[in-house]
């Protein structure tokens, strides 16, 4: 069955989460006389991700989005980082960053040229506001932003695929996923969605050593999204 | 409060629906011999529009998506028309005209200003593929795609409203709903969001003699996208 549908992943497979984050920090601390690691605490604000997202999984709570569950971390991020004091609208901004992350270099010019001839959303645990702020900010050609707080449901669990899926009136074996991590893409070929691997080794920064590479066989492997524009045809 | 996002109606107010399915329904007409008002037909078919949301939204059965609507209301059309022997696929493919409307003259050019300075979402009662399909189809620029089915509500119900307006994280206030439709912008203004009147006045063919004006105080009326652009600013 042909695809009619690409399906991203967003945090690390299209926008460089952790050296955003690491860059708007190193501004911020300049101009506020903080001395911090940086890469710490981007990494320690992701860390708190997946745990948060288990508690609304797990059914502890009703639905929260990504937003909220960012500004709870970020308050015990702050703590932890010994950084006190700020508005709750210094708070807010900061929380923000998520909406401002910056596409890797390839991401842009990708999506374009597969834009042609494939219907593009998106499929991350990110809220709607999030990904539709980040992309006017980085200029990503989105067709539909679907995913996690349409679906109700956070990634991995079925029916964020599945709902997406049946948003856009589609099998999901006419859907492809595609992500730069593996237990994405075997929770999406659960459900029958077709899979891409795109590598991005420095997701994690210079020390990543899991999601190198393809752990399964995938339907497609790409280096990045012009790679996968090649493959595809487009 | 300055607008963030600008919320639109879509049939009628972005695509021309009655002209683009007379348009199509006369050349399949002529290639299968078939001699039809199809004028009457876009009409008959549109009249059967809000009875079958009404039922929806008087909770007579659960959400049933536009799409599943328009094929009930199809299968009767064709009977009235006396149009039968069709396959399957040739009614699923009649259906789906409504992914394939065609935008009026100034839609594309209008949105693409706006978009410069404005998130653009669709508030339709369109489901997410059948208007996801028809930006594809006519190179409408949305950054994203919301309104009744992710809602879970037809407009005019306040939720079509507030939802769409909460999934961009945005307060009514800093929404600007846009439409051809009177009725549609007194529902949005109930629920707080702004509004402006764009004059469709052929949207209902050349006797169409109800929403050629605005009939309340909005906070724009414009004759067309550019025009609303321009008023904006954009």
């Amino acid at each position: 069955m042909a695809f009619k549908a690409l399906l991203f992943d967003v945090f690390g497979t299209v926008v460089d989460w952790r050296g955003s984050i690491i860059a708007e920090a190193e501004g911020w601390g300049r101009s506020h006389g903080l001395d911090r690691d940086w890469a710490a605490f981007a990494d320690g604000w992701r860390a708190k991700y997946q745990p948060a997202m288990q508690r609304v999984r797990e059914g502890q709570s009703g639905w929260v989005k990504l937003d909220d569950l960012h500004h709870a971390n970020l308050l015990e991020l702050l703590d932890e980082f010994g950084i006190s004091g700020l508005s709750e609208q210094e708070i807010d901004h900061w929380n923000r960053v998520w909406h401002r992350l910056n596409p890797w270099p390839d991401s842009v010019a990708g999506l374009t040229r597969l834009k042609r001839d494939y219907i593009l959303a998106t499929l991350s645990n990110g809220n709607v506001a999030l990904i539709v702020n980040m992309a006017k900010h980085g200029g990503l050609p989105w067709d539909a932003v679907l995913g996690a707080e349409v679906a109700g449901h956070y990634k991995p669990q079925p029916e964020a695929y599945l709902k997406t899926a049946g948003f856009l009136g589609l099998a999901p074996g006419e859907c492809l996923m595609v992500a730069a991590h593996n237990a994405d893409l075997v929770a999406a070929a659960g459900c029958g969605l077709g899979t891409a691997f795109i590598r991005r080794p420095t997701e994690y920064g210079p020390s990543q050593d899991f999601d190198m590479e393809p752990e399964n066989e995938y339907d497609y492997v790409a280096d990045d999204f012009l790679d996968l524009a090649s493959q595809l045809g487009c």
